[in-house]
């Protein structure tokens, strides 16, 4: 394992299904096993979006207090230096419940400004491709980075098997691009902070 | 009132906010006042998106069974010959809780297919135009029809107010605007049915 | 071969790129094959988008009068009851050349106004799907009215080879689904003609 | 105007038209300007892309030899460290020419790579807002890197004039939003370079 000579950028991890034998959370799994073994450089911390109530901002307090789920996720976001989404494409945009979290992360203030941001996605078809270029419409206004190269899309139907019976990523020739992805996701948060 | 020589078409309105005072609301108050005094042919039902949970394909029982609310939803959606969307525009995108009833009649099978739709919205800056863009992409896989013209975004922040403090719309170039929507809707969904 | 008892549809058929060895162009060809061969009650002319100059109104004489290539362009499409597109996609949109065919004919009128359409592509990665939605965005303002399905995008170089050397289309499910594309389009052409 | 202590950032500036009297062009204009009067630290070079063929990848030579005219635009997109486009808004997206000078600076090797960009319109309507969104996926494969804000549309046709009769900026709070848009594309320059 390489030795880190910059700064550790903290990544915030959020998977866009609730299920729990989702590919996207196997996604996210295997970045983590990767960020300790293979990738210095980076701690990445799974948030967990299952706690937030549909955004209805009729919930806000008065001088925007939140509810307390909704202010540790705020907390969670602001923390990180970049963020890793593993965006479940859903008919053909983003899941619901990664949209939630997205709006209200992005009040208020808005917690995603400035960010680095990688997407990752398994599924069928395009292999959750559609829900990319939604998500990055909704990070221009966001002030999400994303990297451009390398892009992570998975057809998790083609064979052979890309995932175990318990969600873990087996596939050699997608791991080594999920690798790709980190090291580029560093790389550009390491840029935009001026490290 | 002309008299319709042509079948009733039904028309189901789904809002994308969950907000009481939501400009989006009024915009289906103020269809549904149209289609009582001015345009003949359509009964527009509003359906509430609000009683259904976050979606989660694990709240599925076996057979496709789901939870009351969502039953409630489905069945709503698959008697209407069209649908009209009042899209609140959220971080350049649809809304969650707008993604998750569209997400949730899309399963199983699909309720929307086939059906004519037209999307109106009320917003700052263009109207809540980015979120239509996306909407129609995700109709492309649910199947929906959507008018092409008019589109209907209104700047409801510019001045003249374009609504009263009760949420309804008092601008009449808008109005005027809503009522060729609800027409144009109305004979692309007798041309659908072939009628 | 069935027997046609509703009107013929006519179909310009119209090729994003310009390369003679083209696999779009490949897809049009075995349209038109299938036209005459298996699918009845349609009537598909190739359009060569070659001669069009590149966009520029200062070219446009007064009185909307237009350069003959133009004027030519404009007749054709006039006089299509339904437009195929055979879209290659290209630094994930829409080719130069198949936006400079659009915007030439959507001037002055549009030509494009409420004909049915359809997308079909061959290419690398999603098999050009990208374009799709670039295109049907483009459709909503010229006013084209796109089936929802089938989608049809082609990995063609995916193995097992989906062409022959001449460029012609040699996969059995590929152009299964290209006549389903083509009877989709006839049912959709004819309901928006109310026939 | 404030001294630069950092390098200076070259800016190649294309136009979509290619209209004489194109507001577009007229942004353009105002932006150099700027950068000789009031934001120091970068060089803004207009690149014409009228000479430009319709993209033909027969039109390459052996060992990717291209025509002089796409040889000289090369050169000048290499040579710049960002971009700065001024994207006409035509029926929904990007326009022709646009789109064609975007494929061939694509051809080969790539000549965008890594550069930081911005985009600024002018137009009816959204201001040519659809343009930026179709552009920014553009840019995904062709590794550019938008600033994220402050976004520039401009609706040309609103009172009062925001251009005099020889297509130049007139308007303050346009030109205010102009400046910050350069602001933000050389700090995003510097970023990415590491400077």
């Amino acid at each position: 394992m390489e030795v880190a000579s910059f700064p550790i950028i903290r990544i915030a991890a959020i998977c866009g299904s609730l299920r729990q034998g989702s590919f996207n959370r196997g996604l996210i799994s295997s970045a983590l096993d990767l960020s300790k073994q293979v990738v210095s450089g980076m701690e990445i911390e799974y948030v967990e979006i299952c706690p937030l109530p549909m955004l209805n901002t009729d919930l806000e307090g008065p001088g925007d207090s939140f509810p307390d789920a909704i202010d540790a996720f705020h907390q969670k976001i602001r923390e990180a230096d970049a963020v890793l989404f593993a965006s479940l494409e859903y008919n053909y945009s983003v899941s619901a419940p990664l949209k939630n979290a997205l709006d209200w992360a992005s009040r208020t203030p808005n917690c995603w400004g400035g960010k680095a941001a990688a997407i990752v996605s398994a599924g069928g078809g395009f292999g959750g491709g559609r829900s990319h270029y939604h998500l990055r419409q909704i990070g221009v206004y966001l002030d999400l980075h994303f990297i451009n190269k390398p892009e992570f899309f998975l057809n998790a139907f083609a064979p052979p098997a890309k995932f175990d019976s318990n969600g873990n990523l087996i596939d050699a020739e997608a791991t080594e691009k999920l690798k790709d992805v980190l090291l580029s996701l560093r790389s550009h948060a390491l840029r935009l902070k001026g490290s």
